[in-house]
């Protein structure tokens, strides 16, 4: 299957060559897209066994979500069910492999919306929860509430049955090793700017040792039989990050939105950038107010993003099963799978 | 002065009488707009003494906010003064005078935004800060990140040599009654689902005891004389807020948002609404994407929100002095003050 390169005004990076040329006008079409994180992933530093492991964890992860909705399950399903599988691999910066704190815990956030409803659900800064999306869902079925943050949110999940698992649980080697990495640089003469430099921009110079992580985040947006939209967003965060920071993934709006009058989004990188430019309601706005197509509307909303400065990526799917994957990263692991038959596991950018 | 009466499809008691009918053309106006909340306000409930009290309060913080813009200061500082003066009062639900919490404790959300760099604080789930203005612009001004939450905002705080002050501060008598009369409310048959509805719904039926609320909150919007904008909101949430529950206030985008190429934002009212309509944000879209001018572009994002069933208001102002301070409650405690000599502090909707 050959994917078309697009050109258009802004930085070839952004652009993506996976998208579907067309989808089939009239045949009812349902399917999913995921993310995996969006960062410094360069095809030359890839190695070999590394990079079959994660087409085959996002192989995995867009096989569960779209057997539910083959089956006729609702999107909110489909979503919930492919980002367990990542928020469980240990590759992902979600669940179990979430990057480290500055105290040296995993800090998890996540967020689901319904597209049906306009229903969202969010958590943030837990810490013994297994799988935040799951916490989120029931955050938006079982609470009068949208946000729930910290011991409060926990406790909710406690009262609801939820097990509360030890922090190890979420703990891998790499992330450990990542966070000595980063507490080293910082007491570095300039290491504070250079780690935080290299967060933000995530490409490292000629030189540059690797950065401590990739902005990792997981997400999945889906349109299910029925032509209902959702969407879901889960991570660990930054790297050593203090102070109860909270990045974009769990604010609707920012790294999560879901309309069935719009599109269905998800967000990845340098969150703080997203917060500000409202990055997945600027999407889905400049769909319902500017009437541009989905392609245009994600490509803008990244331009915005990029214009204050930040790195990532989105996925946003629209109702007619339209698919944008746009990143100004190096690389975005991502991949979508559509009724049509149309489906792609991608992890680099457009580069030679 | 007259207020000229508006008509318009959404329902009058969203409309405001207190709109100024013109702005000057080609004169640079400046000026700001603030709020305390929306809710059950009714002029056949009020004491005269209460309404008093209250309009002296919005006079100082209009005083306060107005004599930084006269004196050439930036809308930032217009803001925070503005909104310091009502954290201090303890009519309002912000800072003194906030709501307490199910565990019987104040826990305080807040937000700024600069419309000239979109660059944004937010803190959340406070519990020893005396004013959450003051360290949400700490947060813009002196952290690489937009939103930090519980202890760990507190933390920040501290570094920034913040003092930590006890939560008993906070607390005043009527929020402790309020406080117990929820919790005897949630205790009665059918008590808990009373107490949302009237929470949600802020109009009490006839024979209903009064709301433990009204789901206050204050804000502030300003245009200073550079024609930059700025927008903050401070509260303390919901009475016998449960399990860390987080609102709209802190959420750029939902409760506070401005670009000095559309509009700055302030929203009061259900959180959980606004956070679904992404409502703040949605008002700059509306100007940015439709080109709606800025009463219909306020007016229609806050229809938004009532359609998903939720009640509140908005302040707005734009670069050319143009006001807005649409709600769909019985009133709303609002006033503004503009260059062009026009003010007003009002508390009512449009009720005979």
């Amino acid at each position: 299957m050959k994917w078309r390169l697009r050109d258009g005004p802004i930085r070839p990076s952004i652009l993506d060559k996976g998208r579907p040329a067309a989808f089939i006008e009239g045949i009812k079409t349902y399917g999913l897209v995921i993310h995996g994180g969006a960062g410094a992933i360069l095809r030359r530093e890839m190695k070999p066994a590394d990079e079959r492991a994660y087409r085959s964890a996002l192989g995995d992860a867009l096989r569960a979500g779209y057997d539910v909705l083959d089956r006729g399950g609702p999107s909110m399903d489909a979503v919930v069910a492919a980002i367990r599988v990542m928020e469980d691999c240990p590759l992902f910066n979600a669940g179990i492999g979430s990057v480290l704190n500055a105290e040296g815990d995993c800090e998890m956030d996540a967020a689901i919306m319904d597209g049906r409803t306009l229903a969202a659900g969010s958590v943030a800064a837990l810490q013994h929860i297994r799988s935040p999306i799951l916490l989120a869902r029931a955050v938006l079925e079982k609470s009068p509430h949208v946000l729930l943050v910290g011991t409060g949110a926990e406790q909710f999940a406690r009262d609801l049955g939820f097990e509360l698992v030890s922090n190890g649980v979420f703990k891998t080697e790499r992330r450990i090793r990542e966070l000595e990495w980063a507490r080293r640089l910082e007491k570095e003469p300039g290491g504070a700017g250079l780690l935080q430099s290299m967060q933000e921009r995530m490409v490292p110079e000629p030189g540059d040792p690797d950065p401590p992580q990739k902005l990792g985040t997981v997400g999945c947006v889906a349109l299910d039989r029925e032509g209902n939209l959702a969407a879901g967003t889960s991570t660990g965060g930054l790297t050593n990050k203090k102070f109860g920071r909270v990045g974009d993934s769990p604010i609707v709006g920012a790294g999560t939105f879901a309309n069935n009058r719009t599109a269905a989004v998800s967000c990845t990188g340098h969150g703080e950038f997203f917060i500000r430019s409202v990055a997945a309601y600027d999407l889905s706005a400049r769909i319902e107010y500017a009437g541009l197509p989905l392609e245009d509307a994600a490509a803008s909303a990244l331009r915005k993003v990029a214009e204050l400065g930040g790195d990532g990526g989105m996925i946003a799917i629209d109702r007619h099963g339209q698919v944008a994957m746009p990143f100004n990263t190096p690389g975005m692991y991502r991949g979508f799978r559509l009724s049509t038959g149309q489906s792609a596991v991608e992890l680099y950018g457009n580069e030679i």
